[in-house]
């Protein structure tokens, strides 16, 4: 057995100058996950300084078979940062590896640390001139290491693709202390396998990634969006189609949105506005986005909205006239979790399938939904340019959240059997943390997830990386 | 010991009807690699139809450790599909599974079997009114397989990257014969690791990919296309950035090419003629492209040119107007390698380093072949756009071709380092396969080169996945 106090004070001289934190009021919510789903307790909370204090502090857990949870800004939706009740874990804080390392705005890339913030990485490319497309909610707060580890996805994946595709180059910490610096400004680059996408998406299970070399592109200088009422689901997809086609590929978001959507945010979000006239019972929200200061994208989305109209898939339409336009617009869509939340309990599932099979796995699932759950309310909406829906449930007016909550297994286990009939995923953009590893367990491919195990053993084989999630333990 | 008899005819069994090959006349240019480099024995060659049929060979070669060679359309640079000469290994050809298996026009995707030549696939996709860009020289015979394992690069990558970034799924047949169907059709998918990518790349050495899913986009209905005599290497890298701003970043080819590229392809290529009056250093044949047919990207091309004469950058430009005028540009960008040929003996290096950076490169490894090899030219062109550099010494005129052989391994090591002190990769589009199995031993980072091993113990344990290829064996 190893004593508590001395493995502390061994950790706290890996970990480097201030590096231990003991205060409570600091380690409370570092130790709980944002959704409020896990609490965890930790044999110590560490923030080392940078990554030579994180090559230490691994190489001593790694030598003791302490495991390690690494964190970043903590806003993960499946408790993929929270360490068990043990007691016997590390929790290890990336947040002081904030620097921006470097921006090389010829090459169109930045050289940034895990710890940054999200947002500041943005304002640090617009400040090149040049644009970081990685977008999503909790970009105020979360963490570049943390959006890496999860691949993170967002707002722009249709034009840009998910956080993996925006990465050219790692530094990574192995669970034995090693540094991997592969920290590369190539886009091309065909030397042996693609060990760094091991790392993206990873969720700290095989490494701790201390800074990435990211893509950035062109500043944006035009925009156009558009609030548009559609016939159903299939008119949303059809209008996409037409609208990547029409714009020469520059629809930089797609979101679908119910009815539903617009009446709680209306109820529940002060100031949002229903955007339209009359009732429709789905809506798209697309913007089109181009680094050419004088392109026309505001024609060109009036145009297919038009013709769109002719062909009956769009009913009605608003294209933005002004940045306080396109905001409301993008406040609507944004609030629909808060107004979710507002309005009761919910089920939530993160799904994707194939675009081109959205209008279908809505009807099907919808249509299990209305037979079999009459306590809840389908609010099914989400980034249709990449066939991820948030197909969440919520408490219906008149009853209790807990008539909910008791068919939460049953609907969870209908709704994922169903995403795997459609070739989809159970886990489109928020990953497996700990939440989901019994899901990842039940409909990975066998031999994928067999050849997932022998990665973590060849790269992990102590098992100290972020024990417990992503696969089970052992 | 085997009976060789016996193995030949358990291999036929396995690898089904008319699979085994044995004529002499077929298996020679199978037995040699495209280049001439290599020539290899086998034990047998087989051509099995189907994936059933590819994991059966697996499944024999592996119980009885015999290696695999898996080959597309032989025209890889590394010698990565050809067996050894030890008569022990089996090459086994993936052309039979030639079929498209399904086109979802609406999902932007394609499910195809690695034995499709390439422009077959882009026919295929734009008989659904969708783009394919994987696109390069060898397309009339390269299949998608070999594009795969070799993550090809080409002409399209500055805008749609390497074909990595293509696929959405894989089917694959592992070394023991377990076959991983992931072919996923998804564009948002975080359920673990991405075992996916190790494939892509891996030149057969972790499994057999039998067929993938790739991802589409729209038809391209507008494209203009320029060659520009620029001051110089840095003068191009300013007008690739001011291209894409000015063109909402549909820059699809960005070329880089000398004046002895002219000069060597007016001289030896019928019909190809110097599209400028005047000579200069450095040329670049850019093209624009885009999905929106009333795209103004001649004018913009125009505009851009006419910018960047002013700024000194361009002195002289000619954009094509017809498709023929496009043709004779392409041409001669294209037929380099030939006239190079022709020409005589020639060196080769398929560098990248940040684009930001080539031209310092150009300038610094240039004055090393102008110091140290008298006897030889530089022919440095390629993908500016992606920092990729066919950075290629030729025969000079009045030498014989054994002066310049004689200085190969100096000349590849001073360019090799150099590219290393660049933070550039020595191999950018074309790989490793036998050719530069030391050299990634050299370069690669040693932390890195030692997980690219461990991942080959755990997905191959017995070593017969393309044995001595990308790694050296054991």
């Amino acid at each position: 057995m190893n004593d508590v106090a001395t493995l502390i004070n061994g950790l706290a001289a890996a970990a480097g100058t201030d590096a231990l934190i003991t205060d409570p009021v600091r380690t409370a919510p570092m130790l709980r996950d944002h959704r409020a789903l896990y609490r965890g307790h930790a044999l110590a909370v560490v923030a080392p300084p940078d990554t030579a204090a994180v090559s230490r502090v691994l190489a001593f857990c790694n030598e003791r078979r302490i495991g390690v949870v690494p964190q970043g800004g903590n806003t993960g939706y499946c408790g993929g940062a929270t360490p068990d009740a043990s007691s016997s874990q590390v929790l290890m804080s990336l947040a002081r590896l904030d620097r921006v390392r470097a921006v090389d705005a010829t090459n169109y890339t930045m050289i940034a640390e895990a710890g940054c913030i999200l947002a500041n990485l943005q304002r640090a490319a617009a400040d090149a001139d040049r644009y970081l497309p990685l977008s999503l909610g909790s970009e105020g707060s979360c963490m570049l290491g943390g959006n890496l580890s999860t691949n993170a996805g967002g707002l722009n994946v249709i034009h840009y693709g998910m956080a993996r595709e925006m990465v050219l180059g790692l530094e990574v910490v192995l669970a034995d202390g090693r540094v991997m610096n592969t920290l590369t400004g190539l886009r091309k680059d065909n030397t042996g396998y693609d060990i760094k996408s091991l790392f993206l998406g990873a969720e700290g299970t095989l490494g701790v990634i201390t800074a990435a070399c990211v893509k950035l592109w062109p500043a944006l200088r035009s925009r156009a969006t558009a609030f548009a009422a559609v016939r159903d689901p299939e008119a949303a997809v059809a209008l996409l189609g037409q609208l990547r086609d029409a714009s020469g590929d520059c629809v930089s978001s797609f979101e679908l949105i119910p009815r539903i959507g617009v009446e709680l945010t209306t109820k529940h979000i002060p100031g949002v506005v229903d955007p339209l006239a009359a009732p429709s019972g789905w809506y798209v929200l697309c913007e089109l986005s181009s680094s050419r200061g004088d392109a026309p994208l505001d024609a060109i989305l009036e145009k297919t909205l038009s013709e769109a109209n002719e062909s009956g898939w769009v009913t009605d339409a608003a294209v933005a006239t002004s940045e306080r336009e396109r905001d409301a617009f993008w406040r609507l869509r944004e609030s629909i979790p808060e107004a979710q939340r507002k309005d009761g309990a919910s089920l939530k599932h993160d799904i994707s399938v194939p675009v081109s099979q959205v209008p279908g796995f809505i009807e099907r699932a919808g249509h299990w939904v209305e037979q079999h759950v009459p306590q809840g309310v389908l609010v099914a909406y989400g980034h249709l340019g990449d066939g991820n829906l948030h197909f969440n449930v919520n408490q219906r007016a008149g009853t209790q959240a807990f008539q909910l909550q008791a068919v939460e297994s049953k609907l969870k286990r209908a709704v994922h059997d169903l995403v795997q009939q459609f070739h989809g995923s159970f886990s489109a953009e928020h990953g497996i943390g700990q939440l989901k590893v019994f899901e990842l367990e039940r409909y990975a491919n066998p031999v994928e997830l067999d050849l997932m195990r022998r990665v973590k053993h060849a790269f992990d084989p102590n098992g100290i990386m972020n024990p417990g999630k992503v696969l089970t333990r052992g």
